[in-house]
C-alpha cells in the first residue's frame, strides 16, 4: 500500500511560510515561502531541459543555495537526484554518472571547468535559471516508497555502489532524530558538511520537515566555524572528528557559546583523551553510527553517558533496531540494523543486495557488542574501512586502480594513524616491473582518484601476508609500516 | 512492502527504564521499564485464557492502571482491542460486542454487575491477575500496517460501526501532533478524556512514542481539574468545551498554572465569548478537529491564532491533507480528509466503505471552507452530529430505537442548545397509538440507549416536515421546538 503524505517542503511553506529555512554566512537568507517558490521555479525550468519524472539526474556541487534548490526542485518534479563528490576525478566521476543511467547533469561552471568531463548532457546551474518555465503539473504529495536520492559508497567489494534513498527513508531518518534530539522553535541547525554526502543532505530534509532554520557553510572553513555558532545562535551542529577537534582548539581559552544545545558526531571514534576534554568544558557531544545505507545517524549516544559509557556509540533511534550477528560465542560479532530509514538496496546491483541482506537485517560489515544496558560499541569499522577526515576511504577502490598499473602485480591498501586525518590509506604493493617507483604510481594515481584516497605511502613488498583462504591480513600489514 | 518498527514500548523501557510513564491524582506511579514488564506478564497471563494473535479482546473500563496495561500487553499479542464505551447499556453493549467478533471482553467487578451482560466469555482484570503467566514470545516488533484497536462511531447511516485503527493510525497521528505541538523532556500531559475514546487513547500512544509522562484522571471531575494541573505541573491537557468552560469558570479569579503549555481543545466548536475571555487570561489553546477515523486531531489551531482566525479549526498536520468537495460555487463543501492517521476502513461494513472513501480520500460528511491562507472552518458537523459534553450522539441512531417502539410511526432527533452540555438531543414523534405518552417512551429508552442519548424531550407531532426527495428537514424541526 502506497504511504502518501503531503509535499514537505508545500507543506512547511504553508504552515511556516515568513520562518526562514536557510541562512548562509554573509546573511543571505530564504523563508519557506521563498524556498518553496524558487524550488517550483527551477522545477519548471529543468522541464524546458526536458526533466521528468523518474529521471536520474545527477548534482554535482559544493554547498550552495542553488545546489539546495535543485535538491527541492527534483522532488516537485519526481525526479531522483544522484549526489556526485565534488572531491572526485574525472575518471571516478564518469563510472558514477555511466552507472547511475544519468539523464542530465547540473553543476557550476567552476566544477564544468575544473572536470572537463567528456560528458554531453551537463549543464549548469545558471544555464538552468536562463530557462523559460514550462506549465507542468508539480507534485503535492509525496510517495514514500518513491526514490528521492543516491550516493556512492564503495563497501568491501571493489566498485562504488550507489544507495538508493526513498523518501521515506529520508522521512524516518527524520523523524528517528527528532525522537531523539527534539526540536524547539529556536533551533538553528548548522550544516558545515557536504550535502553530497547523507550526514549534510539529511540536515536539509530535517529543515523541511521541522520547519526549522539550516545555517548553511558553503564549504567548512575552521576559523568561521566557531564565529558562525556565535553568531547565528546555532543550537545544532553536525561535525565529524577533525572539526571538533579544531573546534575544541579554538575554543581553548574561552567556552562554546551557550546556545549551542548539541554537537552530533559521525565519522568514526573519537579518542579518549579529546573525550575527557570535552566533558570537562561541558560540551554536549552527541556520538553516533551510521553510514549511507541507513540514511545517516542510525544510533546515538546522549551526552549524559559521554564518560560513563565512554567509546561506546549509544542506542538505535526509536524506529531502529540493531543486533550482533555473534560468532561462536565471542561478544563480538557483526552489527545488523533494521528500521524504515535503512536502505532498500544498491541500485543495479542484484548481487550485492543479495549478500548485504538477511530477513530484513542490513549487514553492516562493521563489527561491535551491545553492553547489558544495550549500548553499542563498533570495534571495527567495515573491517577495512579507513575514515579520514570525515570522508570514508575503502581500501578495495584504490587497490583496484593500483592493480590496473603495468607492473603491480599484489596490492593492499590500509589506514595508518594520523594525528590530523585520524587515518591515512598507506599501500602496499608487489611489482614485476623493477623500474616502476613511488612517483610514478603516484602520478598514475593522481589522475584516477580523488585526493584524499592517494596513499601517502607506497611500500614495496615481496609478498603480502596472506591466510589460509588467501585472504589479506590487513593487520599484519599495519604491523609493518 | 510491511512497514515494522520495534515494539514501542519495549523501546521506551530501554531507552528511559526510569522515567515516569503512568501517573496518577492519588500519586501512584510506574516508570516505563515497570508498565513495560507489567504489559507483558499480563500478556502471558492472558494467555492462559487462550487468547492470541488476531484475537478480538473487548475492554470495558474506565480509565485505570488496569486498563492500560490490558491495552499495552494486547500488543505484546499481537490481539486487537476492541474500546467499549462505559455509558452504553446492555443492549447497545450487546450488540457492538457481537459484531466486533470479539474473543473474550475484559472489565472491573464493578462494570460486570452492572452491566449484567448475557456475554459468557467475559471476565475481569482482577481474574486475569491469577492467571499463570504463560511462557508465550511476545511481540518484539510492531507491523504499522496491523490493526490494533476498534472504536464504535455512528454516522449518518444508523447502526454504529466499528472504525478499525492501525499501529500505523496511531503512530502517524503521534508524529503530526509531535511536529505541531512539539515535545519537552519535562512535558506531562493530562488525560482526563476516557481511554475507550481515541482523544484519550492516542494520549497513551503519544507517552510510549515521546518518552512522556501522562497524568490520568480515573474519572474527570471538574473539581480536581485545576489543582491536578498545579499539583502535578502538567504543561499539556486534552480538552473538551464543557471542561474547558469548567476550569475558566474555577480559575476566574486566578490564572492557570504557569506550567500549562497547551490546552488541546477537542469536540466540538467554542462560543466566540469563551475564545475572548481565553485570550483575554492569556491562555494557550489549540483548537483543533478531528473524529475516531482520523485518530484523534487532524487539524488544530495554534494558540497565536485564536482571534486573528477566529472560528478556525486551523490548519492540517504535517502528514496531513484536507480539500474541500464543493457543490457548485459554494464556498462551502463537504470536508475531506487524507493522510497516514486516516482509518483505512470500518470492520466488516463493505458499503459504509465504499461510500466513505474516494480516490483515497475519506468523506468525513461535515461541511466547512479553508480561507485564503489554508485554515479550515468547519461550518457543520456531520450534518445531524449532536455533540453533547463531548459525546458524539447521532440521532440515526436514537431514531432507530424510536422506530422500534410499539404504536411510532415517524420520528426524528435534533439537537437543541443547551448552556451547559452545548447540545442535547430533542425528539420528534408521530405516533398512531393515541395512549402512548412520553413517559412510556423514555422508560423504554432508559434501557436501550446510554443517558446521555436520551432524548430531552419527546415532542408529538402530526407529522414531519420532508423535502422533495422525502427527507426530513431537521433544520425546520429545530424552529418548532
Amino acid at each position: 500500500m502506497e504511504q502518501v503524505i503531503p509535499h514537505w517542503l508545500t507543506k512547511q511553506a504553508n504552515i511556516n511560510p515568513n520562518k526562514i529555512a536557510i541562512e548562509f554566512g554573509n546573511d543571505e537568507s530564504v523563508t519557506f515561502s521563498e524556498l518553496c517558490r524558487e524550488s517550483k521555479a527551477f522545477a519548471r525550468k529543468l522541464a524546458s531541459l526536458h526533466v521528468k519524472k523518474n529521471d536520474h539526474i545527477a548534482i554535482l556541487s559544493t554547498n550552495s543555495f542553488e545546489m539546495i534548490i535543485a535538491i527541492h526542485a527534483l522532488s516537485y518534479i519526481g525526479a531522483v537526484g544522484v549526489m556526485l563528490n565534488t572531491r572526485l576525478t574525472k575518471v571516478e566521476l564518469t563510472d558514477q554518472i555511466d552507472r547511475a543511467d544519468v539523464a542530465l547533469l547540473i553543476t557550476t561552471e567552476a566544477l564544468m571547468k575544473e572536470k572537463a568531463l567528456d560528458y554531453e548532457k551537463q549543464t549548469t546551474f545558471a544555464t538552468v535559471h536562463q530557462q523559460i518555465e514550462q506549465d507542468i503539473p508539480l507534485s503535492t504529495e509525496i510517495c514514500l516508497q518513491s526514490p528521492f536520492t543516491m550516493m556512492y559508497t564503495s563497501g568491501t567489494t571493489g566498485l562504488p555502489k550507489a544507495v538508493v534513498h526513498t523518501y521515506g527513508n529520508h522521512w524516518w531518518s527524520a523523524i528517528g532524530s527528532l525522537l531523539n534530539l527534539r526540536s524547539y522553535d529556536y533551533d538553528k541547525w548548522l550544516l558545515p558538511l557536504p550535502m553530497f554526502h547523507v550526514g549534510g543532505l539529511s540536515i536539509l530534509i530535517r529543515s523541511a520537515i521541522y520547519g526549522m532554520t539550516v545555517v548553511v557553510m558553503e564549504k567548512y572553513e575552521r576559523h568561521t566555524l566557531y564565529t558562525l555558532i556565535e553568531e547565528k545562535k546555532v543550537t545544532i551542529v553536525s561535525l565529524v572528528t577533525l572539526m571538533l577537534q579544531q573546534l575544541l582548539d579554538d575554543v581553548e581559552e574561552g567556552d562554546l557559546p551557550e546556545t549551542i544545545r548539541c554537537i552530533l558526531l559521525g565519522g568514526g571514534s573519537v579518542p579518549t583523551n579529546l573525550l575527557h576534554q570535552i566533558k570537562e568544558k561541558k560540551i554536549p557531544l552527541f556520538q553516533s553510527y551510521g553510514m549511507t545505507e541507513t540514511s545517516s545517524q542510525i544510533v546515538t549516544l546522549s551526552d549524559q553517558f559521554t564518560l560513563e559509557k565512554l567509546g561506546s556509540s549509544g542506542k538505535p533511534l526509536f524506529p531502529a533496531q540493531i543486533k550482533i550477528n555473534h560468532m561462536k560465542e565471542d561478544k563480538v560479532g557483526e552489527i545488523f540494523v533494521k528500521g524504515p530509514m535503512v536502505f532498500h538496496g544498491y541500485y543495479k546491483n542484484y548481487s550485492a543486495n543479495k549478500e548485504s541482506f538477511i530477513d530484513g537485517w542490513f549487514k553492516t560489515g562493521d563489527l561491535g557488542y551491545l553492553d547489558d544496558d544495550g549500548f553499542l560499541y563498533v570495534v571495527e569499522r567495515r573491517s577495512d574501512l579507513i575514515i579520514s577526515g570525515g570522508e570514508n576511504i575503502y581500501p578495495s577502490e584504490i587497490e583496484h586502480v593500483l592493480l590496473e598499473i603495468d607492473g603491480i602485480v599484489e596490492a593492499a591498501v590500509v589506514g595508518a594513524a594520523d594525528e590530523k586525518w585520524g587515518k591515512v590509506p598507506v599501500a602496499f604493493v608487489v611489482k614485476k616491473k623493477e623500474t616502476l617507483s613511488e612517483r610514478d604510481i603516484l602520478k598514475i594515481l593522481d589522475s584516477k582518484l580523488a585526493k584524499y584516497k592517494i596513499p601517502q605511502k607506497i611500500n614495496f613488498v615481496t609478498s603480502l601476508p596472506r591466510n589460509a583462504t588467501n585472504k589479506i591480513m590487513r593487520h599484519k600489514l599495519l604491523a609493518t609500516d
